[in-house]
């Protein structure tokens, strides 16, 4: 078997619509993830890998995985440095418990990952809705406000009512019984009656990050 | 067909578990109701009728109709006289939207024939989160308080973590695309996080009346 | 039943997050709607009335009805005048098929509401690639897009790869097997492949513009 | 990482609505359950974990695992001592089978963490009704009964048509093929003919004794 | 289009099996239904028509209806006469409430035409047992009982262990919000605790009576 | 934790409806069985063990092992000694694959202990229909046919055109993609146009079992 | 509104793909569906109509009318005249029964448009399996089968192990409980044990003729 | 158990329908596994194993294994010689990204064995729409063109609309969130606007190489 015939990378990404590619790790074997390196160092190049596995990332050899900055938390390794940090804030991240805190950390290292710092507000949930009240002043400034929610997500409704900025709700798979997989706070998020709420898949603070991204970073 | 074969009215409930026999119209043809009124006049009974569609009530003959208070928004009928009210209230029923009223009136008709009288506090969805929190004050000191929601149901929790009384979650079937038929409201209400709430199947005004019954009638 | 007790319209929205309130007409009883309306004339308010289908719409008095800028096609109504159009256009809105067009309207007219021009481009479905690869310069330049498709919902993934702005997709309900209702659309678009597609409920074109104009009006 | 720095306990939430904050152990890494359990002991707060597995239990710190009343059956563990017990039983927990004894348990030592004693009936099945025949005049005078059953659940029907006592009904995973995860039981007990049933998340005993609790202790 | 073509009758079918075949008429166009009733009446053929609707019926040719034994409730028609029936009742139909009935009655009228007699026993929903404990001696010694429920579907499993005769089990489509169309009570029953009870498809009452005619039947 | 006392066997269940119960092992820890069991051997209870895993079965102590007639392939145990085997073979059980032997056997072991023997006949699955064909006589005259089958489950419909005995489906949850878990075998069983066509729920064959039981054993 | 601005016809199709532009009149307006046929008459372009429904065909011009041949069981219209038909038949059509006649000449219209006869063979469903095996011997020479069904869906597999040509399996929506919208003969489909069966989405007949075009005249 | 009573091998399926029998591993155990190999291998029959994953092929005794062509990749195995191959490649296999090789190879060792060679062409997902454009030449070709695609599966629709060829969509269980499983990507395949696209079950690389088969052995 040719690994390295089945791998067309995508360079010239930036260039067509702003962001590089990123390779998603998981489901990939260790073969072809160490075929990707390869290739990307021979051509110097650099990205993000998401969803990188703990089992993964120790399984590659020495010489990528030094190269490679790496989070547990998130799954996320930069291959090669990311860029030189803007100073200001333009993005937070907000989630209703710390079980979410994996989701909003690869939302967050990949705005890093880009220049882009974020703010991190975490275990708001609106059970005790004053934890988000107090925190409203510092997150109303925002052009993007990212929010992370699993369970009955009932968060980024109430966010999408008090602030201004783009709202993305990121459901999450966190719970049990009829939240598990995230199914319910995913339906919860497209059937809001905030207007103008925008949803991504389940668990993909990536997805939300690049969004973020292209809202930050689109022609205008 | 003898119809009245297949009749069985159970006038003892009561005695039984605190709660009278109500009849659910929809489903029954104009035969069986009928036989079923017919049967309850000769043995001077009253009842509750939930879900009597206008095009039911109305192909009634007159003398069950005008035995019949009828209420076209809840759809609900008294054959009968209502118990007298008690003058303190002890239930709030809160609905995110206007169009969750008919659910809000099917439950507050039912808590009425038993003698209840009900709080209604319509149109205070969460994505207005000042809406509730001017309310709050008048229903914290509720024993019970019904929340009737549709589409992201975020409201039962926010009241949740508000006020020490029972919440009863009533998910309605307002919406349209992921939220149409009150499935994703449904799964938002059992997977939220505010401790405690308790739901009821869709648009079920009459049985969320009935738990609040329970709740404040029960042996203590 | 005093129909105005029930409602509490929430005038001062566009303060707190920029958008004024709409009213979703879908699900509401021509009382409610006049006794709206009714508020709303007393106060000299004006919105935007969405899914407000022709039955309701010919069933209104002759006063309102005068005062309302109906459009069949979107089900969307403009009660008061649109703000005042802006020069350049911001929004594009694509579609796949004709089939999707009252999507397509809802969105533009509601940006139209808010004076944002938008540039509808519809039948550029990928089985003919063609028809999209042509349009793409046009395109290219706009900070955000938004992409109304059915069926199998390809659409968003392609564009998502060939420009750098916002894109927005919103699933259609428009199909029959697996297709019908959207769901299939909808599951696609959060799938995608495309980093940084974000989505809506399905049929939701009023919630994309929504989503538009917090692009297009956020701080910065 | 700033750990601590995610973490924000709701230490005032039993003045506002009546119960202390718990902690849902399940989907938190030990990192961030050792520093909740950090931040508590530093303030001599107390309080209850829930979904709390042995693995967790078991890799906290001695001092931390010195302090907690660990159950592993019903995967509870009280941080501190629960509250003293009232005398008189006021709520029954029912169930099916034995099979779900840890959902029965985890509600019961959810009351008896707040000092409600309970009385536990299991393997009560409706398959062999006279079993629950025997034990109908024990439960009959409870204000609160909670059933747990999974399969088909039809145990909560057929209590809430014997007691006048509230019904809470928790649907349990127990079971296979259909059964299986207790989507079954818990759309019967949704769709249940007894009038004022009410039901919580699947497997969530904690819930209904919450439940039970703000019924026991609610204004009146 | 020649209808006679696409028409192929099962006529060596009972020889083979033991019942003869029946014509679904629900779906069938009146085009299709007269061309098998001609070719019916040229072989001298009789048959039992099921899911026929009143408008179907009602537009087929005069000496078509003539022949029919037409039943609206159950939507069954007798072309020709029915077998001569049996002295001995060998089957109980069981329904929770009277909304049942067209099921039970389409039951009923299949075991007719094939000499059947069944004993009807409606209204005995499990949230009042006593109606059902007052009718199980009648029951207890039939060979096969079928029950039919809707909603929590908690009948089936209450029967299947008072009595020992088979238990076929029909979920119905009655109901509202969860309940509706019978997937519900279908996955309830199918999950039912008690042991060897058997199921058929959602309304399919006409189904039952075949098994129950097999069970009958059956070489021994 | 007393363990007894959350256990109720029910030795009286053969006097009212036939068959003895049965201890459903899955979900069951380790301390319940073994109270099971030392319960039941004081009592010189007899009883089928189902779904019991090697793991369970060789956790338990030595003197329960011995006692327990033990097979791996379908899960069960006889504590005690079976029913003297009938002369006669009165069931059939047939299978697609020999992927479904697992419940196959499960049936066959729950009829053995019920002194009936059985045909097994297995991979015989429709897309070589001649292997079925073959088989067709021996299978003709037996009262009851037990057809197990995933994937498709187009087996049961072919074979009840095929024969008059009672036909009683077991969907099984072999397969991948769109099969896994059985759910589309069971389906296509519960939709089969083969009249009369019963089914249990997936993976079941002690369900199908015990309903052959009642068939052969019920009064006539 | 300017429709003809909204459409744009794919006349390089056939060119590109061998097959030309259909026309999906479900959906779509009457505005829109004139507007399409406006453009088609001043090309002098030809094309198929499908799922015209017959008030949509009524509610044409009749300059339109005229020009369209239609056919109102299988709602498609040739706008223009089919190509010459060819000599040999290729492709077999079979359903189960009479009431998938709609989608099997859905199919056959279709390939009459391209010059393809078809043989129609319907009412041959595995219940009586020898009905099929009678008309194996004319279908085992076919290149393309095209296998209509709903409910289970069993004829493609048992087909599927008949015949060495392609099997395009069709599911249908006829049925009810279950079966109703075709997801369970869908499902019953994808996973089927005939290797190679090959499928379509629910009631396509159209799409089925399309591939088996495709299969007839691919190059080679 | 005498296991091989249990098997029958259908060594007569080429004859009948051009295909052999292969041996779906998965769901069988070892005994069974060897059991049809010692007869295989004592009839001197040869055939493809399916779905073997590496516990199984390592379990097997030497002299199986050594006559087994196993690829880990894929999970097939050749039991015996492949045909001899073809020349000419006459089927595409394309893939959007390199996680779903392991299904493309299963498709391409299944050609194999038939001896039909197949390009494979992986990495041209649809969000650089410019990989596929490159290779559409090479592509438009080929009779059969097999595209395995997970997540949105936007693939096929863009590769139906630009080659003339059999299209088989192959959805594959890649992704998260909504995608996980493949049923999102399997909808989308169905519900694809692409004439005439073909869809086989999730993963399926088999079946769809068996259809290949079919489309380019079919009698013409």
């Amino acid at each position: 078997m040719n690994v390295h015939r089945d791998i067309k990378l995508d360079f010239g990404r930036r260039e067509r619509m702003g962001l590089d590619e990123a390779i998603l790790a998981s489901g990939k074997s260790l073969v072809h993830l160490n075929a990707i390196l390869d290739q990307a160092a021979e051509q110097d190049a650099r990205f993000l890998l998401t969803r990188l596995a703990p089992e993964q990332f120790h399984g590659l050899p020495e010489k990528h995985r030094a190269r490679i900055g790496y989070d547990e938390l998130s799954r996320t390794g930069y291959f090669g440095e990311p860029e030189p940090a803007r100073v200001e804030t333009r993005t937070a991240i907000i989630a209703a418990g710390t079980s979410d805190i994996n989701v909003v950390r690869e939302a967050s290292r990949t705005l890093h990952w880009y220049g882009e710092p974020a703010l991190e507000v975490t275990d708001v949930g609106v059970a005790g809705i004053w934890r988000l009240l107090e925190r409203v002043e510092e997150i109303r400034h925002m052009p993007v406000v990212i929010v992370v929610a699993g369970m009955d997500a009932a968060l980024p409704t109430v966010v999408g009512g008090l602030v201004p900025g783009v709202i993305i709700g990121v459901p999450s798979s966190v719970g049990y019984g009829v939240a598990t997989g995230g199914k319910s706070a995913l339906n919860a998020m497209l059937a809001s009656c905030a207007a103008g709420l925008l949803v991504t898949n389940i668990d993909n603070g990536f997805g939300a990050a690049c969004a973020a991204l292209r809202i930050l970073r689109a022609p205008r």
